[in-house]
């Protein structure tokens, strides 16, 4: 219960190395701040990817998502950043994340990157 | 650009106080912390009224429902209380919450509250 | 080919009067500016009425519904004001404007008024 | 396989005539002309009643629609009619009609009318 | 596993028959013959009543459906006569039955009728 | 993390006990075992109420709903005993419960029960 | 009626084994325990299948998913191991699960896996 | 209207044999019985082809799907077997069939198979 | 206001010809008559195509799609009727067409054709 | 708060010029005028882009499609003139269009263009 936000990732080895498969994670309650406005903005975050040797905890995960709540961030950096942080933390064979910001001024923006292991 | 999260609510003069008609507001942004875990919740609040003499000035709806970001508010009790603080700022002839929070240990939370002026 | 915006709502006359019933228009079309922003405002209006004598003919009300195009508008009034144009041009037995506006600073607003003959 | 367009509606005897029951058609292909424009208009055509001694044979209530493909007929006028001679052909203990008719110049209109035996 | 076609519905015990309750039941697949095209009829029957000292079965409740399987029924009078059998079978304070059959030459036809102990 | 399913409903005070106001409450994993069969069923739990002095605590309730797991349980008896048990641990104005159980059969069942204080 | 949960798939003779042909069987009533909290898990089990020489029998399927109820397992293994235990009872020439887990911690996880015969 | 459920499939000179193109047909209305138990099985049955010389007349082709109203059929045998038939009858250039079975002790089945012309 | 049926389409200029670029036009709004009984079809027309030098002008396309309000028409030769003269009135780089025909006997037909240009 | 539509589009540096990746920015709210009638049009703006070295600035294109407001546009040559807008701009590495225009005469027309950089 002392769970606090943290940008420290967590893995665990992946149960099934030798086949690639895939890990699909949808949080719809992502939340920074506008760095122009400073006022809060909303998400939903999907993250796909094939684990290599590690997996992503969910709940350091989660943990990791609600940092953002009190940091300004732009749409794009903000979602490579994700993608890189995570990429750095499990090197997966494969990631791919999406980025659903709610509308704001009438507009819709989704930010949508991928990795893939050389 | 210098918004800021207040618990401030500003009204203007209802246009039409000769007639009894209804205005509804919905804002599927609102969150706060949850007081025994300290981590996030996340809700849609729905407010319909019908006003009197003033009306709901959104702006500053927005900034209050910002003000809560930071504070821990168990459910039931927080619906109350801004249905409390909108009727004290526009003493509406009638005023309706509905507060639907996010799933929680696959459990769904939805807070209804009315007021009706005698 | 050279309909114009027009305040002018015309009717006809109700080929039916003897018996209640019930015409809805639903317009998805209206767009007004923001009196404080001046940018635009968009909105569906929902009409709904029990005609006495007079119909509201509908080429006539979507010419209406465009002079508000470039007008500045509150919800509230705008709503108001549409209710009231539209029972001064045909005078129904029983009225109901529903102005469902688009998200504005994350927040979804609709209006709803009612008129019905004493 | 000879079927044509009638306004002639059949009717059976209600099996059932010592209950109030509800039946309920629906058929989304009716169309007419518009008696403006001669251009085709489109509607769906609920129809809801509680039979007395008669009920409508849905075959002839098939052609009954179709009679109207070559007639030009305005939405209120059209709605009436056809709830007229319903009522006419099978006597109900109530009955309620309603006319969706395809979007025209950016509106949907929508036309209810009910018939209650004395 | 010797389950046939039956009109024979069985009952329990209403296990709470101090209290006023609901029970619903919603059978996607029942089917008949249509007596003039002698060709499969197909519906939904829901079923809802407030039961008073039995319920009914489901199982027999499956059988029952089942056995109209091979049988010709008009709209009209099996809805009915399905109510009439399952009132005879549980005496129910309150039943309720909505069949709402396929389309059939462009046509939706739902009958629903109603039971009320007096 | 030493959670256990328990019959053992807990309670915090009404924050608002002055004011009638409703808490909903959706469980879709609901899952005990068919008397009959022994074979799993599955429901959705809703239970609305209106709170008198005391409000149902949400994390006992899931335990309270995980405690039929290995329980055999017909439909209408379950769901009568779910709504007395809450009944007896919070003393509502007003409760209602919906149980929607999973197809069996072709059969789709929901029980709906209300308990009123006199 | 004396059906057990149970390990043991059983298969039937592919009856069009000269044809590849898909065949999809999805089940949204799969629950098992987190070997974390010891709390139920639930997700929606989604197979898909060549088949080569022999067909997974539903009968079984549905009791080997029920052996789960009291197991521990976390997302990524069971979802690779019921892939393991599928293939292994019917030498598919392809086949491929998905796994779509119940939201815990406001987070949806999906697992999804495949094998190809060489 | 004496038609009879017939395994006679009929067919009539694609109009356009010069073109490939695609006919889909979609029967929401197929039942047979259960091999084990006896009972009732109900599926939507989706067929999608080019056509080559022959096109499939639709009256014959409902006629057809009908005469599997009193056979017993398993979900495999029984696709496939549609698929035979209905290429024998019309020789097409492609065709597909999906055949979606409604739920069985909650597990969906949908088996899917194709045949192209070499 | 003198619109008629015509079976003459009209074009312009495609005015940015030096890119491909995709219009899709839907129309709800067909209807024939059916060549064996004579009673109404209705179907909704699904065009795309990269124009080339012309651009089909919508209204003619409206007039056109009228034309058939009287004529007998099978779905498999109307669908390519309609394709090839749209072909040759705007001698497209690429169109396909969609026919989505209303259910018919418990059947719903599609029929899609594609033209490319060599 | 003294924003005007204008055709000047902003841009910022791309944040991860390094790596491919997507924005999506949809905009339900586009109107301009028929140049044929003069009345208004609506439409939703759909651009999906991979940025090179510069990312579109929200505000900005906000007032750019509002620049449309009081201009007359032909559907093809708009969507086309909108690509070239955004692509003059901010030179990305690949853009596509999407313009889903509001039903006029019975007619839904989309029309999607395509840039890519050699």
């Amino acid at each position: 219960m002392t769970a606090k936000p943290s940008k420290q990732l967590e893995t665990f080895p992946n149960p099934n190395p030798q086949r690639d498969y895939t890990i699909r994670i949808e949080s719809p309650e992502f939340t920074c701040l506008c760095p122009k406005t400073c006022q809060p903005d909303f998400a939903t975050i999907l993250i796909e990817y094939v684990p290599d040797q590690l997996c992503i905890e969910l709940k350091s995960y989660k943990l990791y998502l609600w940092s953002y709540r009190d940091e300004g961030a732009f749409h794009e950096a903000v979602t490579n950043r994700i993608l890189d942080d995570l990429v750095a933390a499990c090197r997966p064979r494969w990631m791919r994340i999406e980025a659903r910001f709610n509308v704001r001024g009438g507009i819709y923006t989704t930010v949508t990157a991928e990795y893939r292991k050389d």
